[in-house]
C-alpha cells in the first residue's frame, strides 16, 4: 500500500494524542488535515504550519471528497457529537479513533449506524499533559497500538488503520472491544484510581508525610497530577471492567491487611507482586505472520494472536 | 564543629545504603571504617579502597576507641544482633541507625540498654537495587534525613548525627519515632503495597494486559521490582502503623468503587488525589532557625518545626 493508496487523514480534535497524530501522519508523508473545537487549538496548529479548521462541517466535507481516514480523538463525552456529525456530512468514510475505551465508542458508532467502516483504536502513549503545546511527531515512536478486529470487521478500512499506526512508529496489537476495555481497566484505569488514593493518603498525613515523601511516593502518585476532568473522561467510560479489578484490587488488600494484622507477614501480596512486575519486565511480543486480512478467519486468527502477545509490525 | 570535632564513623553493614553513607562520610573528610557480615561485600569494598572487616568484635573495639558514631544500616530484623554486639563491646559510643522505621529500633536500643547515646535516623532514598555495587557517594544529596528529636535525647550525639546527614548533601527533618513510622506508613510503606497489588492485578490480565502496559503500570509499579524479602523487612516491622494506612486506602477505593457502581462518577476520589498530588507538587520547607540544641524545650521545639515542615540545612 503506497501512501498514495493509504489516503488522506483526518484527525478531529487536535489535543496532545490527537494534535501529536496530525504531527506523525504529516512526517510520514501523509496528506493530512484536522479540526478543533477550540480556536486557540485551532490558531497554535496553524501557527506551526498545519491545516487545521473549527469548522466541523467543512472539514468533514473536504474529507468525505477525498474519503479521508477520520480519527476521532476528544474525549468520550465529546464523541456522540461528532458521530451525529459524521453520519450528517462524511457517512462513508473509514473511521477509526484513539479514545481509551472500545466497547462504548463501538456502541455509540452503532448507534449512529456508522460501524460498516469503522475500526477502534487506542495508542498506548500520552503525557500528564495535554493540548497542542504538548503535540509531538514521536509520541507514538515504539508505542503499541491497539487496533480492533471485532467482528464485521472490513478489511479496507482495518488495513488503513494499521499502515497509519505503523507509519506512526508503533506495533500493533489486534484486539476485541470488549478484552482491550477489561486489559486496560487493569493497566492503565487502575494505576489511576491507585495513585489517586496514594496521593490522598499521604497529603492526609500533613507537612510531615508530604516533606519525608521520596521515590516511592513520586513515581506512585505521578499520574494522579493529571487534570481530574480528563482523568474521568478516561476512567468513567470503561466503569464495568474498571469495577470489576477494584472488587480484585481491593480483596488482595484486605487479604493483606488481614495476614499482616493476624501474624506480622507481607509474604503472599509481596511475592505475588514481584512475580506480576517481572512478568511485565519479561514480556515477549512475537510477530504475527501468515494471516492475510480478508480470507478466512483472518479476524479470529488475528484476535487469538494478540491475546497471546502477537504484534504486527508492517502491513 | 569542625571534622576533628565531628569525630570517626562506624558503618554497621554496607548494602547500598550503608555502603554510600561510608563513601559519602569519606568523601566528605570523616575518618570513616565499617563492618560487613558477607565477605563477598567486605573484598568489594575493600577493592574500592575503603576500611571494611568482616569481624564484628574487632570493628567495634576499635569504634569503641575512637568514640565512634556507629551506624547501624541493615535490614530490622538484623538489627538485635548488631545491639547485643554493640552492647558488648561498645557500649559509650554515640549511635545511630538507617533503618527505615523508628519505633521498632528505639524500643530494641532501650532493651540492650544504650538509649543514653542513641539518636534514630532515616536518610529518604534509595533505589530498587542493593548490595555494595550499586552503592553511591551522591546517594544522599539533597534527600531529606529524618533525625529523631525522642524525649531523652541528648546533644552531643545529636549534633553528630545531623553533622554528618548535613555533611552528605541531605536536610534534616527532626521526627519522633511514632510520628515518623505513621508517615513513613503512608509515603513509603503503602506506595509497596499499592504497587504490588497493580502489578498483581497487570499479570492477572495475561499477554494482552502486560502487552498493552504503558507509562502508568510502569511507573505505578516500579518498587515492586524490589526484592521480596527486602520489602518485607521494609514493611513488616511498621505492621501497626501500616494497617491504619491500609484501612484508610481501602475504605477511599472501597467508596469510589461504590460510586462508581451506584453512578459511574469518579468525581471524589480523582479530586482529592488531585489536591493531595498538588499539595505534594507544592510542599514547601522552611529553614528553622533560633533553637539551641540542648537549650530550653529544644526538643519539643524541634518536634514541632519538623512537623510543620521545617528543616535544618546547618548544625
Amino acid at each position: 500500500m503506497s501512501i498514495d493508496e493509504r489516503g488522506a487523514v483526518c484527525v478531529l480534535g487536535t489535543g496532545l494524542i490527537g494534535g501529536s497524530l496530525l504531527r506523525a501522519a504529516v512526517a510520514a508523508g501523509y496528506p493530512a488535515f484536522g479540526y478543533n473545537r477550540s480556536e486557540t487549538g485551532v490558531s497554535a496548529a496553524r501557527q506551526d504550519g498545519f491545516e487545521v479548521s473549527g469548522d466541523l462541517s467543512a472539514v468533514l466535507a473536504r474529507a468525505a471528497e477525498v474519503n479521508a481516514l477520520l480519527v476521532i480523538a476528544v474525549p468520550m463525552p465529546a464523541v456522540e457529537h461528532l458521530l451525529a456529525e459524521i453520519a450528517a456530512h462524511a457517512p462513508g468514510c473509514p473511521l477509526t479513533d484513539v479514545v481509551s475505551v472500545k466497547g462504548p465508542v463501538l456502541d455509540a458508532v452503532r448507534k449512529h449506524g456508522l460501524e460498516a467502516d469503522y475500526v477502534g483504536g487506542h495508542p498506548m502513549t500520552g503525557t500528564a499533559e495535554s493540548g497542542w503545546a504538548a503535540t509531538d511527531s514521536e509520541l507514538f515512536r515504539d508505542a503499541v497500538w491497539a487496533v480492533g478486529v471485532d467482528e464485521g470487521t472490513r478489511v479496507r478500512p482495518w488495513s488503513r488503520v494499521v499502515a497509519l499506526a505503523v507509519d506512526c512508529g508503533s506495533v500493533v496489537v489486534p484486539v476485541v472491544a470488549e478484552e482491550h476495555d477489561r486489559a486496560v481497566a487493569r493497566i492503565s484505569h487502575l494505576p489511576h484510581m491507585l495513585a489517586e488514593a496514594l496521593a490522598a493518603s499521604g497529603a492526609e498525613g500533613g507537612r510531615l508525610a508530604l516533606g519525608l515523601a521520596a521515590g516511592s511516593f513520586r513515581d506512585g502518585t505521578r499520574v494522579a497530577a493529571t487534570a481530574p476532568d480528563l482523568v474521568r473522561a478516561i476512567c468513567e467510560p470503561n466503569a464495568t471492567a474498571l469495577e470489576q479489578v477494584l472488587d480484585e484490587a481491593i480483596e488482595t488488600l484486605v487479604t493483606a491487611r488481614d495476614r499482616l494484622r493476624a501474624d506480622g507477614g507481607l509474604g503472599e501480596l509481596v511475592e505475588t507482586g514481584f512475580r506480576g512486575r517481572t512478568a511485565y519486565d519479561n514480556r515477549a511480543t512475537w510477530d504475527i505472520t501468515g494471516i492475510t486480512p480478508g480470507v478466512g478467519d483472518w479476524l479470529g486468527e488475528l484476535h487469538r494472536a494478540g491475546r497471546d502477545g502477537g504484534v504486527l509490525r508492517t502491513l
